[in-house]
């Protein structure tokens, strides 16, 4: 059965610049490991979306419709379709005196933050520092090596997928949360280290509206869960003695 | 019926210095007012504790047991049961000097803090300046006027009393959560406005506590509501257009 928008599908995916052959992202471990863009704090496996949503680039979210279970794919993602066309707006010609007010000595190749906004410096001369602002992939065609693992149809996987996508912890496994359907409402008990996490209101509400959209749920109740630590036996006669 | 350690009961006070006269602490916003200690961030009005588990001072709890509904009382508290006795190390001399590296010019009455505690400067002679690290109340017997509006009984009245004491915030109105007791567990539906507090996880972990600790329940479950907007027909309509 061919995979159509909003279907959810568990894939992994190796994403590389197609001029330079440069893996920027990619799902697998060896693969990562490999291109040198290893990092601890990512989780690697297989991940879960829905298809159409914006959950991936837009053109990768294209190439996916069509595809069936099992199968293997090259997509190509224009740059339109995925981090958009350079601006030529976004180079910035920077006096070299601003960098020396802020101690900084700049150097061709360095990233620098201003304003929130990164900046990649591509030119230093006659006192004049140039900057550019584009994404680092703006202007790039992307190829992206695609397996689609499987299409899926139970609903607690998709729940458990989404949980997944918009609340990676390499610390929790996602069958340490525990996920229940049931009186037309989905109800979410995450594990106790998300507890103390200042992130995860947001998560939550960015969990409850991938429920809403895309499974046709309208309420998601989160609950946490405090319980009255019960003494073991031994600790009990510890006490006594 | 006698007030027992353990009762829940809602109570009117006022905390005085005995030697001043000095109001320091009420639940009266008129008192207050009068006082000049009224602050906008306090929910004023009667509050409800468990005697004798520490939600007010040692004395105080123990001069609460055996009062009567509707009684009022003016109860003695000893340094020793109220902010405890002064000690003579917490007066400590501090080279005038410090004060200058840091660009501060100490005067007698000033309030400083240094790693993390307050201290009251007491006076400054030859270049060393005299700070009192005691409690502002350290030392003095204070008189508590007392009301017991009312012993509680009923098991939602108690829980709502725990959150407005655990979790005060004068935005929030207790009536604004939701409470329900079943199954031999507490289930609470905090108002929407204190799902983005930071606050709100070491406030739910002591809410919790004072359940378990006061009655007899182990479980408790903060469930967070996160329910998709429906559009209002005059919305939908407007769409449409």
């Amino acid at each position: 059965m061919a995979i159509k928008e909003g279907d959810f599908i568990r894939i992994n995916y190796t994403g590389k610049v197609q001029e330079t052959g440069e893996v920027f992202d990619t799902t697998v471990k060896e693969v990562a490991e490999e291109a040198e863009i290893y990092s601890e704090k990512k989780t690697y496996g297989p991940i879960v979306i829905a298809v159409g949503v914006g959950h991936v680039l837009k053109g990768l979210d294209a190439g996916l419709v069509g595809m069936e279970e099992g199968e293997e794919k090259t997509i190509e993602v224009s740059p339109e379709e995925g981090f958009g066309a350079r601006d030529p707006k976004l180079l910035q010609l920077i006096p070299m005196r601003e960098f020396k007010k802020q101690n900084m000595k700049p150097q061709v190749g360095m990233n620098i933050t201003m304003e929130g906004h990164t900046g990649k410096i591509r030119s230093i001369s006659g006192g004049r520092v140039t900057v550019d602002f584009n994404h680092e992939f703006a202007g790039k065609t992307l190829l992206y090596d695609v397996e689609v693992e499987k299409i899926i149809e139970d609903d607690l996987e998709k729940i458990y997928g989404i949980i997944e996508l918009q609340y990676p912890n390499p610390n929790i496994k996602p069958e340490d949360h525990e996920v229940k359907i049931e009186d037309g409402k989905v109800v979410i008990y995450l594990n106790e280290m998300a507890k103390f996490d200042n992130q995860i209101t947001y998560a939550k509400f960015r969990i409850a509206r991938d429920i809403w959209d895309n499974m046709g749920i309208d309420r998601v109740e989160f609950v946490d869960v405090f319980e009255k630590k019960v003494d073991t036996e031994e600790e009990k006669e510890a006490e006594e003695e």
